[in-house]
């Protein structure tokens, strides 16, 4: 594996690699000294074109913790204003002999672009509405430690914005391979218009949905698709999708709650959930280093000084 | 100690125990290799909501000669555009598994709401008008390779826009724990309105001050205060309160003059003044990093791999 | 050598060093980890008043692959927005204890003035329309790793905008220091006024020169420039300047095609000139990294833990 643009180009059995690797990661993360000289003298080089907080510092720290240089930059402060082209930036930064790319971009496919012109390793950290793997790994991962490698039959149900959601789609991607049962949750406006073909079941209704669900998966709203009048109020959503508590107290005792994070609280999730028993919302987070670990590892680690 | 919200969470015993151990960090600087392995593989991230070179670069520097690996982000690149709330970020960088975090906020008390929503180390790098206290240490620490242990009983003149100064706050406590008498000097509308219970005298005339002062420091007039109509102008403040050639010499042989930088020449300093053999604000500079790298020690060293 | 402000702090004798050298460093950057431990504990800071991504990055990546430790601050997210004088800021970095400053500035002779104010090495990454010597250092060297050590009678034409080219500047005097005949191409507006005393040979005519060219060194036309009306059209340009597939055709076989980059594919360079075998923009880039090594090599290293 040379590249990870998007779910399907690790299949279950790559999926199923990388969460095994992260599982070593993780105990790697939780050492006095948590690193491990295994990407030593490798620079991996974040291109962020969107804002990030989360994103960018969870790959940058996990090529920390693999002793990796890193280098960062962002489409403000860089010559893109110079109006520098994507192909003269990116042969740039290879020709400087960097061995991965972690890159965030608004447009759909922009990854998968870059990975044809160049030799070093391409990570899709989040194309328009296309794809966000690392965040679908770090979903299934998480998902692992609380369930084990038995994710069939597994009821999960994705909450809000399916049609803008890059994280929707990796995630339908990832946990169907894996198994799991996906049924897509929102209202018909939020909803993708290409549906027949995607492995899921539809909802509008998230009331009649909870009872059945092993996993409920809720979705950032973007507050600026309001102005796109895909919804009436954020305060209609709120009451017809938001994950309240009296909802909550629907779902399983033994069910888990996600969210990719950052919530919008007393939007799509009320303040109080994330700090229910069955939130692993800051597990998410934990896990998504060393998830990221295993796959910058994989990418770009020979084999030798290895991990454990 | 786990946090450093501000100078009281420190004491007078606190402070001395941080400036000791600058002295031998101050020492690794020196080094023609000035780095030590205390805390490898610790991370520390800055989180500066308000623009700052001298601090965050001096922090980063401390962390980096101890080995620690850092990240930063800034208000403008990260994904606070978002709205992201303050809890959020936090909580994700916490969740990846951050150690410390140095953060710097326009509003007073930031620092000290977070410390009680993580786990992490909470560095205070300026919040609002209340607090800067590694200003407050680095300044102590400057005092203390000139003037020794012996702080009982040395007059220390604070100059300048007290009201709006949170590096005054923090030298108020620091010095006068330490046992030096402070006068703040400056026009009554940058005087505090809550002035009682502060250890302090106060002083409307700078040139009274002067003859009998041992320490003279100089605040930053932030010139953003001017449109607030707090002082008439700037050559009136500068005929008052600004440390002139001729104000110079009415201070004493072997008085000092510090300035926490940056200085705006001409207006609450000369140009002069800060090459004037007195002035120690280079000095200051220099001793940041040692005293940054004390006080990331005393948070995060396990007492293994220590300096000396 | 303590500073590397222009070329002429080097000379020939100075210049083939840094040649030398950077062959050296190109062997390492082409290792397995590709990292020596020639400036662990230096540190090196980047200050960028100006945009860029190459130089940036290719210098961190320098300063990274001999172990220093870098850090970066850009105009934008500085405390220069609180109106802090160079003067301060750079002493301030100064007194932290850095041992490098890389420095672009828009205004020339800024990195000469900061070297007259402090200890540290200042490496001039660019200043207004002065000189960007690295540039011209990695030029030279991709030329040598062609044309071995026989500058002497090499035929070089440097086409476009002469009068506000930095780039120009350290190259003429680079390649005719080294012996190269050196021809500056352009149409007159894009001429320098001053040009007596350059040992150069001057040419309004592309087509003329390209027969007998050995090296064809294109630079960037600034988009920005053309408000100033200083020549009609981009088209109009291109036409008569822009080097072509049909242009290309009328240069020799073994010459050389050179660009600082980022290209303006289409305008001064068509898109397909970067893909002719006679193209060697790409280990330009490639070898900056080498080359920028060798410099802070020569300005920093103390001549224990050598690269080879």
């Amino acid at each position: 594996m040379k590249h990870l643009l998007g779910i399907d180009d690790l299949g279950a059995e790559g999926i199923a690699e990388v969460l095994r690797l992260a599982d070593s990661f993780l105990e790697v993360t939780r050492r006095d000294i948590p690193k491990v000289p295994a990407l030593r003298g490798k620079t991996v080089v974040s291109m962020f074109y969107e804002d990030s907080t989360r994103t960018r510092l969870s790959c940058e720290t996990a090529a920390k913790r693999l002793s990796a240089d890193t280098m960062t930059f962002s489409a403000g402060s860089s010559s893109l204003r110079k109006g520098e082209s994507l192909l003269d930036t990116v042969r740039t930064v290879e020709a400087m002999g960097i061995d991965a790319i972690v890159v965030r971009h608004k447009s759909s496919g922009v990854p998968q672009r870059i990975s044809g012109w160049i030799e070093a390793s391409i990570i899709n950290a989040g194309d328009g509405w296309h794809e966000h793997p690392t965040q679908a790994l770090l979903d299934a991962f998480t998902l692992r430690r609380h369930r084990g490698d038995s994710f069939a039959g597994m009821k999960v149900a994705i909450v809000g914005d399916i049609k803008h959601s890059r994280v929707a789609r990796s995630n339908v991607k990832a946990l169907s391979a894996l198994g799991a049962d996906v049924t897509l949750v929102g209202p018909p406006t939020l909803m993708p218009p290409d549906l027949e073909g995607w492995p899921v079941t539809i909802s509008y209704d998230l009331d009649e949905v909870l009872p059945t669900t092993d996993v409920l998966y809720v979705l950032r709203i973007q507050m600026e698709r309001q102005q796109e009048a895909l919804f009436p109020s954020l305060r209609e959503y709120a009451t017809r999708y938001g994950v309240t508590r009296e909802r909550l107290a629907r779902l399983s005792a033994d069910a888990l709650v996600m969210h990719p994070g950052p919530t919008n609280r007393g939007v799509e999730i009320d303040a109080l959930v994330a700090d229910d028993p069955r939130s692993v919302i800051n597990e998410q987070v934990a896990n998504g280093v060393a998830v990221r670990m295993a796959v910058l590892y994989l990418l770009l680690g020979s084999g030798e000084g290895r991990a454990a």
